[in-house]
């Protein structure tokens, strides 16, 4: 059997996950078989069993690296000083997963992708424990931003940095299930929303 | 055959309707069958069928229902004179959905009810028209709310109403994704989020 290269192993298996990502976000994850995959990707049962054992694995493998797309995306945002703030930020991200990093695909069909991850996470341990770990990375990054806004004079409430990070997770993940839903989620629409809001203050509450 | 009230088929359907919205969020859609639905209700196949022809109908009336309730809990609050701010308002809304408005379900469960709702809609298109339906709706009513906040002078942005309307929605769809994903997201965690976002302006972009 001829030497197969590190790369030709890791492009085949990226191959294997952009056709399968693309028959979950379709057809659903409880929609799609292997021989679905198998046919999206026109590659041998042998061929892909080699890299995934089944739907399962999959999945878990295309969440993962949809999560660290998404943290990667965020990190590099964060690093910049002064800190953008939330409606810089998160247009920002949302641009990044939207335009192909994500195995290439279109704006909706990874929307879609992602609703179907939180649909099957409900039943799979394996997926709910690499989605609780991303939350608790993603609200510790944005706890820390939010500190950062109130050390600039930037935030003038003293609530709970972790609520506001968890408030603005919610926007993007909600902006995600709108773009799945009904489309149109253009990146500047959350950003104008969050302008609008973050003009609303300061309020007297703090 | 003895004569039967409509109280009492309003409450047979009523009753079918809570067994199979618990289906639905422990097993996902695609997950139960109607045998599953009929076990969980614990009447005969004959008694079901005469509501509905099949599951199809069964999460259509679900999603109607769910989004009415939310709706309502919506425009209850948005008749408040002065209209109360979106950390108020969101947080009442979301009290309503969380406290069993929706067929008596726990927080949690009604939340993943609503997940797999978004993951059934992207294949089912008789679905995609209740919840474009009630998006609209949800879209028009806070843009109303936000013009009503300008002319208050609460915000100082001049963003279009409509993108703070997605932006806000965001937040309510997101969060409760949150709460199906992970628990714990109690309402008080987006008041006080919000309370942080809106204390970041007056905004110097517009």
């Amino acid at each position: 059997m001829a030497r197969v290269s590190q790369e030709h192993l890791d492009a085949r298996r990226r191959q294997i996950l952009v056709g399968a990502a693309h028959c979950f976000a379709r057809n659903g994850f409880h929609g799609t078989s292997m021989q679905d995959v198998l046919k999206e990707v026109g590659l041998s049962a042998g061929a892909v069993y080699r890299y995934f054992a089944g739907k399962e694995e999959l999945i878990a493998a295309i969440a993962d690296e949809a999560f660290s797309s998404i943290r990667r995306a965020f990190e590099e945002a964060a690093e910049l000083i002064p800190p953008p703030t939330p409606d810089v930020l998160l247009g920002r991200v949302l641009r990044g997963v939207f335009e192909g990093q994500v195995y290439g695909m279109e704006r909706r069909t990874c929307a879609a992708l992602i609703v179907q991850v939180w649909a099957e996470t409900m039943r799979n341990d394996r997926l709910a424990k690499t989605l609780d770990d991303g939350f608790i990375g993603m609200r510790e990054a944005w706890a820390t931003l939010v500190e950062a806004y109130r050390a600039a004079g930037l935030m003038h409430s003293d609530v709970p940095a972790d609520d506001v990070a968890r408030t603005l997770i919610a926007t993007a993940q909600g902006f995600l299930a709108q773009e799945a839903l009904f489309g149109g989620a253009e990146p500047h629409v959350l950003e104008n929303g969050l302008r609008g809001l973050m003009s609303m203050g300061p309020q007297k509450i703090s």
